[in-house]
């Protein structure tokens, strides 16, 4: 498979490489990574993103000012990292070869070629191994990319998809030049004020129901209005609230900005809430997982979710 | 070295395994690792540390109950982890061999033998080379042990002590059984309802001076009572301001119990912080060092340190 997917690249005239919608750190990295190398085969290489402002805590990665939010003509190949399904690429369909770099259980394995290891930390983790697997040189800009995908997508080596693999690429990553203290410090020690004060709000609002095993927090436009922070500085902000030590389930409700609200939840190892959130119609995995709520009653809605989750508790 | 220390211990007829005063997870997964390996060649091994009540977030380490607060007799050998200097170690001189494991670079090499190597990410990582060139088996609980003391010496991977070895090392550990999510969950997520409190107070309460370049928080005896936060919750709590984005130097003031304040001071890489911790007769690092302060008057002490922090930023 690793071979196939090399022998299209290498044939290939035009390589568009796509991340996906709300992207992060892994499909960024995974992306730009790719870029690196491509181009030093002399590809011709353009990077696409649906989102127009990508999020400013990455931009020290190599190329990433290249990403852009416009697709370009002509392009014959398309590789996709870190993209479970085809609609989270947001691009048409049309006659170009697809190979669909993974790592979720989810995917679709909607490529031609496939390059889905479920077993890896990130989808950086199976962009490594493809090119490791071709004898590809990698640079330290390229490296960077790779170990950024990987404490990214692992939490600093804190998520149960970190093995023994994990440690060694961050091992080898290192010799090729990564400094894991100056990331470390680019990705934690650039927090916007906004997100501070978010935090702060968070921390003095919160309410605990159920002897304290569940924590719920309300964000409402106002708040962020005050605070200044975006939309996406509430992004696992509930974490904090979960990491409460008697708190088993927590919940973050925010109101969104056309009506209605986001709901998402995080839950302990042995809590699955994947159920719960099904019941509204989202998403997610066994211990984070969301979904949205038409409505305007905030009582009403954490009523309903308080319940069902007191259900789950029993 | 290694073969000189292992002779004295082959050697010894009670151990005596002491971690630092302010114990953390490095100086008590150091000793506890030794003493999983002791105890299984069948010496007789005593462990102390000179704190009456151990953090309780290390509660899961291995045979932690077994720590106590008071000396034994007839000791012939001693080990210390993670201890630059005699005095942290809080027992007396006296007739028994000494084996000094540490990585400080400000080691005072007090030991009959010095295994001191300030290469090594945490003097558990020293521990693991002494039982590695003297070929001991390693069991899980050992491992766990000496995967602490990496995560907390290291931040989670992120300090500039992280290297190419460590990441090796933390592979290694996995490879003997460490489950690296688990002991992530153990340490993050069981945060005190009161250091999420006092959390909450410090972001909703600091302060910013020179062009939001220097952010203040001040926490006195009432913040602690109305939080019901223990002084050592305190720790590193300061580090949030000092992640914000603007904030290069970062200033907590606490008030002590008797009177007069400590003073914990974070600064961005650049700027060494440790000679204004000297100018006040503290110490510390170049990015993170502290101090004590006389005095009763909150206002002029903070007046002091703000001007000894402008002119560093000029």
């Amino acid at each position: 498979m690793h071979q196939k997917a090399w022998k299209y690249i290498i044939n290939s005239k035009h390589i568009l490489l796509v991340s996906h919608v709300s992207p992060d750190g892994d499909t960024l990295g995974s992306v730009l990574a790719l870029y690196d190398v491509l181009k030093k085969l002399g590809k011709k290489v353009s990077l696409y993103n649906f989102t127009k402002e990508l999020p400013r805590i990455y931009d020290f990665l190599p190329n990433i000012n290249r990403i852009k939010d416009t697709i370009p003509n002509h392009f014959d190949l398309v590789i996709s990292c870190d993209c479970g399904s085809f609609d989270r690429l947001k691009i048409p369909r049309g006659d170009y070869t697809l190979i669909n770099i993974d790592h979720h259980i989810s995917n679709e394995y909607f490529g031609d070629v496939n390059l889905v290891d479920t077993s890896s930390a990130s989808a950086g983790m199976v962009v490594y191994k493809l090119l490791i697997k071709n004898c590809v040189k990698i640079s330290k800009n390229c490296a960077i990319c790779l170990y950024v995908s990987i404490v990214e997508d692992t939490g600093f080596f804190s998520y149960s998809n970190v093995d023994k693999q994990t440690f060694k690429d961050a091992s080898s990553l290192v010799e090729l030049g990564v400094n894991p203290a100056k990331i470390a410090s680019l990705l934690k020690s650039r927090q916007s004020l906004a997100k501070v004060r978010l935090l702060g709000f968070v921390l003095n609002n919160f309410e605990l129901y159920n002897e304290a095993k569940i924590a719920f927090i309300y964000i409402n436009k106002e708040v962020l209005l005050e605070t200044g922070a975006k939309r996406y500085d509430t992004k696992n902000i509930v974490n904090y609230l979960r990491d409460i030590v008697n708190v088993r389930v927590a919940v973050m409700i925010l109101e969104e900005e056309h009506g209605g609200f986001k709901v998402s939840i995080r839950s302990e190892d042995e809590i699955d809430i994947s159920s719960i959130a099904k019941d509204f119609d989202g998403g997610g995995h066994k211990n984070s997982a969301g979904f949205e709520v038409i409505g305007s009653d905030f009582k009403e809605i954490s009523k309903k979710i308080l319940k069902k989750l007191e259900d789950k508790l029993v």
